[in-house]
């Protein structure tokens, strides 16, 4: 079988294999203390264009998202987000297993709007027992969302600007970074986004590393005692330079973007292919993840030498199915399944 | 002004503050391990017509909420009920601040049915990523409902036996128990509670006690090191014997279900008097809170004289609005009300 | 029996139960927002000799400490104390279930000195390791303390330099606090308190109140939002003016000084009892708390009419026993109890 | 410098690293549910002689420690160990964050004995105000401990059986697993683990992985839905087959018993060396740790050349050190620090 249902079924990219290959007997201080770390915040730090950021590295975006948000919000507050954010459906209960409730918005393609918030505040504030219910604190988004669509820089600007009037932290996920970055509706740099967030994260663990997520955080109140939190929650890796090594890696001769480019440009070869032969998308597909609308026939036929994910039912014939390439993506492995796809919709 | 905009105004019935004031100067021991507590304890398991049920008293509800909860599940667990639950909307997040998510589901007049649940646990396993999402395992839901409306006891029958099938506690909510149990609507008895749930409390704070929730428990596993649970929730009253008075005096004589029965009784001359004048309700009105819909100028004139809680904006005029009564409201009150209530309909 | 064993074997002083009387059946808003939390709180204020403190009430001790640290604290930090603190033995993990570690120092007389904080913290800075521990963020102390003893002013004067000097809240338990104001060696005011902690309270459940602690702010940042974190933990009454109708009462006309000003004199009758016929005490018997050490022969003839705790066995012979008075206590019963320890003690 | 300080300066065994590069651009199933992962699980059940044995993989060990405790216990227990538990002290509270407090005993040597622990549950039970102190509900310890010492099979038998006796969890961290497994003193299999054991931990991280830690349960009740709360607390690793291809590497041809036998022979050398010299330790010295007792001018000497850690002053001129070897210790290097020490020593 040839994977195509999610973006993380290999290991890492030959680069960064490389690299840890040529450190592993090094001898480096443990939890993220080391020179590769430093190295490699350094260069995430020149890519942002901001020499104040705080860097810190962690395995996993889970980890990651509930290590931020524990760090940031007082008891009595919750994090604002889509009803389809990660941190709502996908993780076990992460979220509030730290204490705190996701408050959801409803989305449109995944993501939401400044007005939701701003409405969402001024209802809080205007509610008599406001005392009774959870005050927001944080706004948490994701771009590329889990639908794998964009937050548009004005959109960013927007919820920016709207969670500083309100008081809210503003925190984009970003495990899928390097495919939003580098797909071509993108307008958004690491830059705007050190400006634009008061904390992000750069996936690694989708976008060529074994794992990790790089943690980049430019407001000072959040980043103080963060590698206590880090800590805390089982986050802090002993042998914390395997991070600094894998994003120094990334982070050299632009490697994160090339690998991303690369995811980018087989998914829209796939999009151009679905598109030609006149199926539908039930999310504008903007980077690595489609989810073209099926139906039986195509399924079962491409089910037989490919894997995605069969989502919702559209009609009694059709289903949301979901299509992944990432940095290890083969060519000829994306051509095969456009003829296949070819073949099987000329049969129909 | 008159006050109708909820039913925890006034103090306690006079029985009651007799009861505390006589037993004033008595010297008990400390954290309900009293004579008291354990006297209301056993008239209340007559009521329900077992010896074998565990019978706490809490100060409130929200209080009683949290430790129930906080008692009954695992740390990867959460609890389903509705969308309009009291623990998902107006308690600050106090069940996702002892680490649990609430899970709802949409309701209609503020209940859930045993089909959502059953259905709800099918697709929980049904996901292949099941592991991935929190897993229920308690029900909550309230009767009478925060919307006043009440369940019958073939929907309790269903919701317990699917919680049973399902290996899910189920926690019935009763702030407004007496207002329930002596609805002419109602068909449910304590003992069917105590058969049906796994738990469920009877609230004192609403219906004649100046404060206080009676925790009944039938399910062992549940019952089992309780008390801990409650001190560490900050629970555990240290003159508990004030709550084990007052329950003491609530169910002597049926005082209780008198009481409740009077609010019931004060509630339905004021429904029938907006029926009458060709008032709708927004929700079908069976306990001591109903929600008539009511236009611009009646909520005008009577907010006047009397507290109501002007709700949800149904058109350009009219306006849900909550009336409450209690065992505290005098039927003089009602009537001037419902007077009122002729006058400015008329005039109209 | 005549209870010595602790201090919250009644209810009420009977003016206290007066007021509760008296406004009982009077219609007010609920959760604290009437006129008498309002004016007990100003009452409070007056007292302490501020107006720009927050004054709330809670129900119990074991609600107020664990509502306040909950808080006070980032996630990372934990609440330095006393080995012997309430908050580290007695409330069955309280603050931990609220995610925070209870950091304890060996304390003399149940007490700790600014000298054991300020060492504290120069070796956790100077822990190379620092962030895989636990991060000291308040200092919590209880005055009069678990062992009856006295915080003197310049011992909380220093106390208060050094949390400040390091960051640290300074929180002050007075669940007893009138029998430490009136006691013979006190020498600190509330107005004192107010100006050298951030937040302490002051007792009534013990003090002359059925139940309930008033909790004085001075900090802001420990103030902001402090009623959402007070409805999330259980600890916000609906009935709040319960609260508020006790407090006023105690604070009217100097009652709550009057009523710990008897429960001292009571105890010092006693105390110099014990001493006088020799006996010495475990700790130095400062307020209503009395800790003699008592031989076997003493302690089974007071115990077939009074009640005190047992405690450590000191010798084959001796232990260490608990006696309270309060503001119930009866002179007639300490005489009685005095005279049966003469009776005793002769034979001896 | 050569690193002594610690055994997690390296990356991985070659081997360990081969399996990893070899596997790299593999395609498998996510979140640990790969062939690899289901290999070396089955040859860590083999090594323990037993069928029905739950193993998950974990990336590290205090993420091993807060999901396996959080699993564990209900919300007013806590967990006992040691006062120099890693748990206790170097976690940054990571366990009072899941809400549960720390228990801690006095120990020897690193170690608790089965009698301390009867000896708290017994006066837990006496203790007439059990239900306001914490219940245990989990034993915690480390072999080899944080302090390098092994407890023996009769110890940990007596532990297993006062733990079943008292319906408690034994869970035993393994952090460093091998080099007890290897060591002269010791007399425990990985089969007696699984008998004796709840629950433990196969460190990979400190022997001969780049991180990784394989959690065995033996106690069903304990397996019960363990990877909702591994999800939950951040520790599914995405490619979690990077795990099962370390652990099946390790598990090879006894690979892990090979490395750990290599640090523990190291160890030997330089312990040998350290005895001939008359230095004494600080903690019996049985696996890779040891804390000789060494002067200024010992450390200052060696200090130029190696690093080791300067740990508790014993007198004016002798520290406690902490010198470890490992997997990847090179024989020429401790030859060198012997020959260095002779020196140091003859000059002295």
């Amino acid at each position: 079988m040839i994977l195509f249902h999610n973006d993380y079924s290999e290991g890492c990219h030959e680069k960064v294999l490389t690299a840890l290959v040529k450190t592993n007997m090094e001898q480096t201080p443990g939890y993220s203390e080391d020179n590769y770390c430093a190295q490699a915040a350094e260069k995430i730090r020149k890519c942002c264009g901001r020499e104040d950021l705080a860097v810190h590295f962690l395995v996993g975006g889970t980890q990651a998202n509930l290590t931020v948000i524990a760090a940031g919000l007082r008891p009595h507050q919750g994090v604002l987000g889509a009803d389809s954010a990660h941190v709502n459906v996908h993780e076990t209960g992460a979220i509030e297993a730290t204490g705190h409730k996701v408050l959801w918005l409803p989305s449109v393609n995944g993501k939401i709007e400044a007005k939701q918030v701003s409405d969402y505040m001024a209802a809080h504030w205007a509610d008599p027992s406001f005392e009774h219910t959870v005050q927001p604190g944080m706004v948490y988004i994701s771009s590329p969302t889990e639908w794998g669509t964009l937050y548009s820089r004005p959109e960013l600007e927007e919820l920016s600007r709207v969670c500083r009037e309100n008081g809210l932290y503003l925190f984009l996920d970003g495990a899928r970074m390097g495919y939003g970055l580098m797909a071509q509706d993108n307008d958004v740099t690491l830059a705007d986004l050190a400006n634009l967030c008061d904390v992000f994260y750069i996936g690694g663990t989708k976008v060529g590393a074994l794992f990790g997520e790089a943690v980049v955080i430019s407001n000072p109140a959040l980043a103080k005692d963060f590698r206590y939190v880090m800590k805390q929650r089982g986050g802090m890796l002993a042998k914390g330079r395997l991070l600094g090594v894998q994003f120094d890696a990334l982070f050299e001769d632009d490697l994160y973007f090339k690998v991303s480019a690369h995811a980018d440009a087989m998914a829209e070869k796939l999009r151009d292919t679905f598109s030609r032969l006149g199926y539908s998308f039930f999310m504008p597909p903007q980077t690595n993840q489609l989810f073209p609308i099926l139906p039986a026939k195509v399924r079962e036929y491409l089910g037989q030498t490919y894997t995605f994910i069969e989502m919702d039912q559209i009609d009694a014939d059709n289903r949301v199915c979901r299509f992944c390439t990432s940095w290890a993506t083969k060519e000829e492995n994306v051509d095969a399944l456009c003829r296949d796809l070819e073949i099987i919709t000329e049969r129909s």
